[in-house]
């Protein structure tokens, strides 16, 4: 029988993973409030909402566990940003979700899509990556994809931009539209700071 | 005769009381600065810059003693927090009224009298709390109460921008009172972030 | 021969040095930008965005540095407050050069020059006081001059907006010209944060 000097209170991990996969019903969600019509809309982004509140939950559960807890797996610190960077996500999902349906927006730009298809894809991969915190394993190949995928999100969101500017004609429709698409860039951006968090706890155990 | 192995230093508490009780000053002077005739509306600001500058000396004072004391009554990250939260919620109001003040806003919609409101109840009950900290008595009445104001707050704010859009004409107007609006917004928003850190301070100290 | 118990690792200097200097190429870049024909401006803006990448190399080094160090010169959140601190003052600087081209902006405000003037100030002191850290020497004269010179930019940023706001006919034209004036007032207000860290350093140090 081996003993463990400082054992490792494992739970942190299910609480992260959990957290993430409701990144993946969120960006599904968010998906489809980008697809529907209009109508459809408000019912779409209430369910984006739920998603949101439950990964709040879990993020709760979490928060309490760290400041309860006296040895964690690793630095307190990281734990807290890791938690947080996944709220991020999250948060800026639902802000884009809730945009579209509190400005009554009609038809989206064809690259919100792609956009939307860049945050599905970051959201697979941070619940893929989450259990992997355990062992340290395989991590490099999530935070190399992130990046990857953050400066497609990137040039989708200047295009956008630049095409909004210089085609758009009504001042009011450019605001909303450009805060729209702010908040989808902002949530590729939170992804991307999550997965640079995640390469310095791993640079930090190594 | 009782001693204290770990003494405590008091004056944090009396110096964040301070900080605590210039957010209600700032908040009425807010309230004023909104209901003013705008030629009377840039000494109200000012006067309102004036009591930001005082809060602005006490998160100071709080600071230089926060990096000279060796003990302090909880962890220094947390006191921290708590000074850059009161600040968070003066910098917020100050913003609206010098906004207000450089756009040279006429007629303001009669929901931002309601997010005012709003902030003056945030800001007495907070002015409340803070002696409290001491003994850690009574906390979760302030920040339950500070939450369900942040919700009416964001109600608010929904319905403003909301109105803003569907029934503005003037694109110019609509980004003004948008920011505006915006900054009260995230007054709210600093007053429950505020509260939010209080519930994880006494959580830790329980 | 004199034997050092706690060896300070000095090269951390060096690297927010060589980090500063790429503030003042930058900085100098940006004027460049502004001052340019609008044809000239994309290339310039490149040059600006490889200086970037070059900062981000130098502070990308730093935090593998700190990470990888266990005697710090001092508090290991400091260094990294500071390395961070760097990285926003060429972040926003980056970013006003690339809205503008991306905006297509034609000609500029005449104050937006005295924005950027003001900038390239505090990049040529921020460059200067860095290697003083080592000794913790003159320092104060940097941070004072910053503070003079952030009130001189909030001085101008709050005139531009004025002027914007009141001057300005196309709506769409005051959104893009807004969107440069604050990517630059943010930069001020970046090396305002970098000079009150070094504050704060330099009074736990003393």
């Amino acid at each position: 029988m081996r003993l463990r000097l400082s054992p490792r209170n494992e739970s942190f991990f299910d609480l992260l993973t959990t957290t993430a996969s409701q990144l993946v019903t969120g960006a599904d969600l968010l998906g489809q409030v980008v697809e529907a019509d209009p109508v459809r809309r408000p019912e779409l982004a209430a369910a984006l909402r739920d998603a949101e509140h439950a990964a709040d939950e879990s993020t709760h559960a979490f928060l309490r566990k760290l400041n309860t807890t006296f040895v964690t797996p690793f630095d307190r610190d990281d734990l807290y940003a890791l938690a947080s960077g996944l709220d991020d996500c999250m948060d800026h999902m639902e802000e884009a979700a809730d945009l579209i349906v509190l400005y009554r927006i009609g038809a989206l730009p064809e690259l919100v899509r792609d956009q939307v298809e860049v945050l599905r894809q970051c959201a697979a991969l941070t619940a893929d990556a989450m259990p992997r915190l355990r062992s340290m394993k395989d991590l490099p190949e999530y935070w190399v994809e992130i990046n990857r995928l953050e400066n497609e999100a990137d040039r989708l969101y200047r295009r956008l931009i630049a095409d909004l500017f210089h085609n758009g004609t009504d001042a009011v429709e450019i605001m909303k539209l450009k805060e729209v698409v702010t908040a989808l860039e902002d949530a590729a951006d939170a992804f991307e700071g999550l997965a640079n968090h995640v390469e310095t706890v791993a640079l930090k155990e190594s």
